[in-house]
């Protein structure tokens, strides 16, 4: 019979928007691995588990981690924030688990920023959306560039994550000037900062305004598409339905 | 004080892959309204609460009933499969909520299609990614058109909702055809059927076999990236970490 490995979404954070299935695959574990920031927002139910962690950007050797320990006999999970398929690590773990054959992996699904930072400003994401990241660790510039090019003609509604770090901090600025070259000044737009977390903030502002704004890389930052109306404060892409 | 109203994402419709947030809400409420599909997935933890609910295509009376029924000081929750901001109430709810001032409402989010099926099928959206729907029931086909072509230039990965229905039982195949004049035959797919209910059905295909499979309307459909393989079965959009 074959390990199977559970790699776990937690949703943003906060136990109460975890899944049951996703609280049911860290209880039946004995070893929960992730990255330390989300190994703390763990609470008390899995105090008696082992957890094991690597520094950032030690991804790989953290999904080894994972293979090693179920080798051992121990039921494993794997944590990511949000959904472990949505820039989490269901797809290392697939790429590195082809050299551990007696293994097999569960990917247990959770709720991304994209939707979850979209319930606090509304209802910014209610047609059809793209979901685009900043980093260029991984991925090359000019390719996040042609991407934020591409969504902007498809008047796509646009959750965009990881706008900013340390190393990166005019890179959401780089990618508004972008955007506005298809897109009007006026655009609603809007970001969730800590969401499900302490100290959740929650703006709302034009694309022109969006572009001067400094956000850290645990905000989620939401641009309209063409019919994106403020109702109320909130951001509402409508679907169209006539009333 | 405001009535609170709950727009509650279920997910894809087995009740333990509902948020803890999402179970509560709907515990808390009186009331819960819904289309009638949805409903009847919910377990006999509600048993207790009254279910009301509109035909389909009148999703505005349902959204109505909702403020009517909280008027009359009734705790009331909205529900819709998957989450509540993907082609769900949400939007529409606060459109018409303008006419309801003594109401506020609460979006409590839940796993959309494109993740709960990805988890199935490996990691399809494990990079940037578009949630597209072909029901042309409220968008025009020539913006579904539009958006589709966005989507292969800017080599996202796509999930693609509504993918059929018995008026439109072409859709798929005209989705493909478009999506061919930009992507190779080759290129990796997948859809799910039933997510997350009984009877899941999870196939993986390339671009060309996709284009002449006739799938239903409680499917979601998946299409790789550039950099997207099959690995052991598994879908796998790549992140490009070096191994």
């Amino acid at each position: 019979m074959k390990h199977t490995i559970n790699v776990v979404g937690m949703g943003p954070g906060a136990e109460e928007m975890m899944s049951f299935q996703a609280i049911k695959a860290l209880e039946d574990s004995d070893v929960i691995i992730g990255y330390s920031v989300y190994l703390e927002l763990l609470g008390d139910r899995f105090s008696d588990k082992e957890f094991l962690s690597t520094p950032m950007r030690k991804e790989a050797e953290r999904c080894r981690m994972c293979f090693e320990e179920a080798l051992k006999g121990k039921k494993v999970s794997m944590v990511c924030s949000g959904d472990a398929g949505v820039y989490g690590m269901a797809s290392l773990m697939y790429e590195i688990g082809k050299e551990y054959e007696e293994c097999e992996i569960t990917i247990v699904p959770g709720i991304t920023a994209a939707n979850s930072g979209a319930a606090y400003l509304g209802a910014p994401l209610n047609h059809d959306y793209c979901v685009i990241s900043l980093s260029d660790l991984l991925t090359p510039w000019d390719k996040i560039e042609k991407r934020l090019k591409a969504a902007a003609e498809g008047d796509f509604c646009i959750a965009i994550y990881n706008p900013s770090s340390h190393k990166r901090a005019d890179y959401l600025k780089k990618a508004c000037e972008i955007l506005l070259e298809q897109i009007e000044e006026t655009r609603i737009c809007g970001y969730v900062a800590n969401i499900g977390r302490e100290g959740t903030v929650c703006i709302t502002c034009t694309l022109k305004e969006l572009k001067e704004k400094q956000v850290d890389m645990f905000t989620t930052v939401f641009i309209g598409n063409s019919n994106t109306e403020l109702i109320n404060g909130k951001l509402v892409a409508k679907r169209g339905y006539h009333l």
